[in-house]
């Protein structure tokens, strides 16, 4: 975004907040039904979303977007604009989004808070503490690791192989020097030692346990059901086993509760938890998600990266798991990333160059064919930027058009919701539409009751377009122990780099002829998916060179710089 | 306590609870002063604190006690009820407490929030995860530690010595198991293997400098001063040369605000910063203390274990580096505790022992003298337990009324704060006799312009009562390191165990003829004192073999059973 703009930050603190009851008492919430967190967050009760349960659902818009570049695309920024455009149009709409990470914040990139005239805030507490749902998910998820190598140290009556544990600790932090660890050294009354890995927190089984619980009992259920390790017998350990189901709950029992704060323009959005989209399901939680459309008409959410990560968790995973149904289905995308699925170079973007526009639509045109498989309307935002050419633009109009794909110009970070209204309309259109002709007819890519492998070989064949899916020796043999378990009507989550629909991140645009390799089958029973991983997925980041955190400070008055 | 009584966590779900905007009115705050956290907790903003400055100090009252044992003493219980009944007298006062490590919780015993009739609320909250700060403070522990190795895998360009890192990381659980680690492994895209240590929050320095810094820019400083590791040249290398103070206050900036609470008989209470009494200075933050005494007439306030370790930390370094003169110390003793000092088994406890009880007054009788010598006035509380023998209770009596030790029987457990008006009233009377007679003139054990031999010799002597002090020929050389470092004019904070005067925990009573032996000296530059190890002390705590963890539980409705 361009210098003579002033910053997310600053955009963020010269705005005027509602005090959060205001926010809460347009979507009918009383003030008894709060848990304020400071004068503009606030917690849902427990007991507020239990008298919401009668209440018709909202419709559901889902925004994801083409496979992500460098260029970036502003996926999170169009949601919050779309929520504000219904707002301005006098809809009853609440947004629901993931909450941030604190480890890529003090890395590479800000926050998940959109950004421009289309932000939720405050921006400065949700890209940090926020209301401590993190941090409460690391210290369940490291509360349990403790636990299970105490079991190990004082007697290990469960007969835990510590060959053989797959629960890992978490931190919220960019910590790759945690990746390989050797724990329990120093001598007999220092544990025993093994090898250990970290996990960043939005990566953990524990946060996907947290996003796909639909209430408390739900999440003692799925806590209890984790499998931690395997005895010397090869049998599964579980949290049960141990018999600490409740007091891990009890960590979580607050961070559970959805909380709300509000955009820019005071339209109601709800933020909570985080997976990421590349190695977890990647959307927020179900409780938030379902309390949304409880409170309001429209809920517009976001799920990460391109079509083929997020929205293919979002409409297999969550919806199934969550008897939720979308109405709509937004695809985001822009000139300058389409012209690097073209073949340009990042430092080139700036050049007019329609012919890689061209090109690179074919990523566009995947992603609708796959969400045109999920049977939902859809309508394509063009996302603005200030250096995109009119050629351009034009060029990719005249392929929308020619193709018979709705879409809409959106200018949601320069002008907030104003510069969504089309998009809204737009939207209001497809869904009256499919309505009248009752084409509203979700359909999953594959059924629960599919195999494992047939639920790979639909992901990979017809959202990512290869020619099939191939598993290692050894997800082979783990396949034949899911099986044996009872677990084949898991869902799968299939972890996989968002740079590609392929399991290459170089292989832009729409690659052809390729099939993706599973190499290893992880099932979370917790969490109750199986994980596949396509390739090697890294489940903690590092810093970067020169991380954020260098230009992030505080002056002596408490104002903060250098958060994006 | 006894299985016909309620447990602390029934009293405290069965009280009702004020308002926290009412609590804080009590006290002449307004609703704008505050940034809520829930019903029953807020933070005092820096603005709020900022215009109280001008405002007069009111009376510092220090809870101290004889060293712990298994038997239990009551401490925070008595600081509790002595504020309750202080308020009962229609004084204006506020409790001023640390705030629980979640990691005693989850493990062997409960949160920090006093017992009985004398609690301080919500208990369940403040003994979780409260307002974040114990997180705020990890994350920043940590988002340091992983930019220093981030530094020496990027280049390394402040040549750090890797096998020279001072800075460790943390997490606020008891996990015996990352006590020694390796960390770095699986080659050059992973980090730069080495051995690394993780402390407990409460044992950071992190915790110190949160509870010894004055304000926001104070904190800033300090963090920029931390040494985090010698570099090849033997330099030390700080915070400030990694540049990343700012980011890591920013982390900061929300818990570093006083939070505020109420007792079950809604006096005030600040509850804010939780350093070890063990390894670390053991006292709440300067911060709330101060703000305390702006706030109130009388502020009650704790330090951790035996008046030989926490109170000598408040009176040396908390007092000397905060600017803080208290005005009364109260001594907290119990029948049951004296005999185990006087020889008594822990199962032997209820029978009736004056011969005991007359052997172990001698633990209580050393630290009264030692309160003496730092000449302030002081009033035993004899916290008294249902199972107290008539015989012993006279014989205690007699003991302090023959060596003219002013005394009060307290109650507090049962019966609030009306078990500790006695207590209260003693104080009052102390604190009056004192000023009448021109008698208040606090003086530290030693000056900061005593060398650090001079200070350790002080200290060992006068409080623990030892012949003398010995330094190991590594601290030796430590000593020459932080002489020529210019450090000498820092306080020192030893680090002992709490179970005796001495430095072997085995030691009960009052040991005599004893040497203190100083294995380790380790400057903290950021908290700003000396580290001086009087024996191996761990700053990682082990679960036991049955954790806390196994009892606690939530059910369907949120109702959360088996925290203390």
């Amino acid at each position: 975004m361009m210098s003579q703009y002033l910053s997310d930050i600053e955009i963020a603190r010269n705005a005027s907040l509602k005090p959060i009851q205001e926010v809460a008492h347009a979507i009918g919430l009383s003030e008894e039904s709060l848990e304020v967190y400071g004068k503009y967050k606030a917690k849902l009760s427990h007991e507020t979303i239990d008298e919401l349960a009668s209440k018709e659902d909202g419709k559901l818009i889902l925004v994801t977007s083409i496979n992500p570049t460098p260029a970036g695309e502003g996926k999170s920024t169009v949601t919050v604009g779309l929520g504000d455009a219904f707002k301005q149009l006098g809809k009853n709409v609440v947004i629901a989004l993931r909450e941030p990470s604190l480890g890529p914040v003090m890395g590479i990139k800000g926050g998940a808070c959109g950004g421009g005239y289309a932000q939720v805030v405050p921006m400065e507490d949700i890209n940090l503490h926020f209301t401590g749902d993190l941090h409460a998910i690391s210290a369940a998820n490291n509360t349990l690791a403790s636990l299970i190598d105490n079991h190990i140290q004082q007697g290990n009556t469960l007969e835990i192989d510590p060959r053989k544990i797959l629960w890992k600790r978490a931190v919220d932090i960019n910590d790759r020097a945690l990746r390989n660890v050797i724990i329990g050294l120093g001598g007999k009354a220092n544990g025993v030692p093994r090898e250990e890995h970290f996990e960043i927190t939005a990566a953990s089984e524990m946060m996907a346990i947290f996003c796909l619980s639909k209430d408390l009992e739900d999440l003692k259920q799925r806590i209890s059901k984790i499998v931690v390790a395997y005895n010397i017998h090869d049998e599964p350990v579980t949290v049960k086993d141990l018999g600490v189901e409740g007091a891990l709950t009890v960590l979580l029992k607050d961070a559970i509760k959805p909380n709300l704060v509000q955009t820019l323009e005071h339209t109601p959005a709800i933020v909570h938890g985080g997976p990421f989209a590349n190695i977890a399901h990647g959307c927020n939680s179900i409780i938030a998600t379902r309390t949304a459309l409880k409170l309001a008409d429209y809920v517009v959410t976001e799920a990460g990266f391109g079509a083929d990560l997020g929205a293919e968790k979002f409409l297999d995973i969550k919806c199934q798991v969550g008897g939720i149904e979308p109405s709509a289905v937004v695809i985001v995308a822009t000139i300058r990333a389409l012209k690097m699925h073209g073949g340009v170079a990042k430092k080139e973007l700036s050049l007019n160059n329609p012919e890689a526009l061209r090109k690179g639509f074919a990523n566009l045109r995947k992603h609708v064919e796959t969400i045109k498989q999920y049977q939902l309307p859809f309508v394509i935002s063009l996302n603005h930027f200030v250096g995109d050419h009119e050629e351009e633009i034009n060029e990719f109009i005249r392929l929308c058009e020619s193709e018979n794909m709705p879409f809409a110009m959106t200018k949601v970070w320069e002008k907030g919701g104003q510069g969504g209204v089309e998009l809204a309309h737009q939207l209001l259109s497809v869904i009256h539409q499919a309505e009248e002709e009752e084409k509203v007819n979700f359909q999953p890519i594959y059924s629960l009751s599919d195999s494992i492998e047939e639920k790979l070989t639909k992901i990979c064949e017809n959202v990512y377009g290869a020619n099939g899916v191939e598993l290692s020796t050894q997800a082979k043999k783990q396949l034949k122990k899911i099986e044996e378990a009872g677990w084949s009507n898991f869902p799968v989550c299939i972890a996989k780099t968002q740079y590609s629909l392929s399991d290459d991140p170089s292989k832009l645009g729409r690659p052809e002829d390729f099939t993706i390799s599973i190499r290893e089958l992880k099932p979370l029973v917790g969490a109750g998916f199986v994980v596949a991983y396509a390739g090697q997925m890294l489940t903690m980041p590092g810093l970067p060179k020169k991380p954020a955190a260098l230009n992030i400070d505080i002056d002596e008055n408490g104002y903060v710089k250098g958060l994006f």
